[in-house]
């Protein structure tokens, strides 16, 4: 049975060449920190880049770029995203508002699929998604809708996070989505423990982002973030997770 | 209408005199590692504590217990807790396995809803729930099942952490749901924010966990645990958080 949304969808996302879906099993990892550090960094090499935030756990992305309210995406046969540091901006906060009510599992995903065909993304080379973390219904619903999505996993060192982390490499591979490798953030000492874990997972290993106090003084100050360990470390690192095969026009 | 399961659900917990709630908006926060300490401290000093790992994105306080694959709950007219390091544990990875495959939504309700239903706690000074993060659908579940929960809110200093926190506390005051308070974990300077957030919420602060690397390293050993930073503030977070109004006999 094919579902009519996901012909939508196809449609909203082609002109879309990668989606790349920032995630982890386990919260609280940095997750959003990332993949908003990463949009920056390749927008400010001038590729054009798509930023949208579906973590309906709590949407965080709009606080790091620090949006101000009156920025919104407008309306125009369907949703035009903000424009944000260079960025096209979407935010699932946008949608169904940053409020306290939580959504029932249909609802999110009903929400996920309602935006996905309504957001109309201009030609961008990178299509950034910060994912909500775990693998619950709305992101297998995400996966399925939108097909061709390729996942960076964030972990921190710790055990409990990349026994989390785990699972969902298992549950990725069971569901044969490409993974373009893990990435070990707040790092604090110099453990190979969660390098060869990955390696033993056969996924690639892309980089340590050492722990820095300055992160968290920088959420709402985009060009203070690319200064800080995460933003310098994202230079580097984002070549080894992208390549960035695609050409600059 | 009433869930028949709510009566078996209320028979098999009346001999627990409180039900604590160790809960977060945000994932990775170090809610396991509150919840684990919380229930260690009051099993040293004498009461009978239950520990319940109900976070199905995560299972983890297993792990942080280092409970051998050997000790496993045993079958007697439902399932008897495990007793370990003198609590009476059981966690959701023994009903649902260590398995990558996620769990719908439905699922997940009803897996904590046998495991309500069939779990044999014996008499308990305190049950110390180690909850999923955020409030999902079988958060709510777990709340209108139960009843009687009081919550204790883990939060860290980061504002994108506590930006969570006070949407899952808007909600748990619109469900009218007792909250003891806040706990600031991985405390790493000496800033009042969150405190005085946490008043301007109404409610109690309980004190900051200090960030301690030696946690990361007891993982797996809850003696060692108790030794480190979050097992001795947990000493006094305690009183301040359960009054221990329980009467030892």
């Amino acid at each position: 049975m094919i579902d009519p949304r996901t012909t939508v969808i196809t449609e909203r996302l082609k002109k879309t060449r990668r989606i790349i879906a920032v995630s982890s099993g386990k919260g609280g990892v940095g997750k959003s920190m990332v993949a908003t550090t990463l949009s920056l960094s390749l927008a400010k090499k001038g590729y054009k880049v798509g930023l949208f935030d579906v973590d309906f756990t709590g949407p965080s992305t709009h606080i790091i770029l620090g949006i101000p309210k009156t920025v919104q995406p407008t309306e125009d046969k369907g949703i035009v995203p903000a424009i944000v540091e260079g960025l096209e901006y979407m935010s699932l906060v946008y949608f169904v508002g940053d409020k306290a009510t939580p959504l029932r599992g249909i609802d999110v995903s009903n929400a996920l699929i309602e935006l996905l065909s309504v957001t109309q993304w201009g030609e961008l080379d990178f299509l950034i998604i910060d994912m909500p973390p775990g693998i619950s219904d709305s992101v297998l619903d995400l996966v399925r809708l939108v097909g061709r999505i390729e996942f960076l996993i964030v972990t921190t060192p710790s055990l409990l996070a990349f026994e989390v982390v785990k699972k969902q490499v298992t549950l990725l591979c069971e569901l044969k989505m490409p993974i373009i490798g893990v990435i070990e953030n707040m790092k604090a000492d110099n453990s190979h423990a969660i390098k060869q874990e990955t390696i033993q997972l056969g996924l690639k290993y892309l980089g340590a982002i050492d722990f820095d106090t300055k992160v968290e003084s920088s959420i709402g100050n985009p060009s203070k973030l690319l200064g800080t360990t995460i933003g310098e470390t994202m230079e580097q690192i984002k070549k080894a997770a992208l390549n960035e095969k695609v050409n600059l026009k």
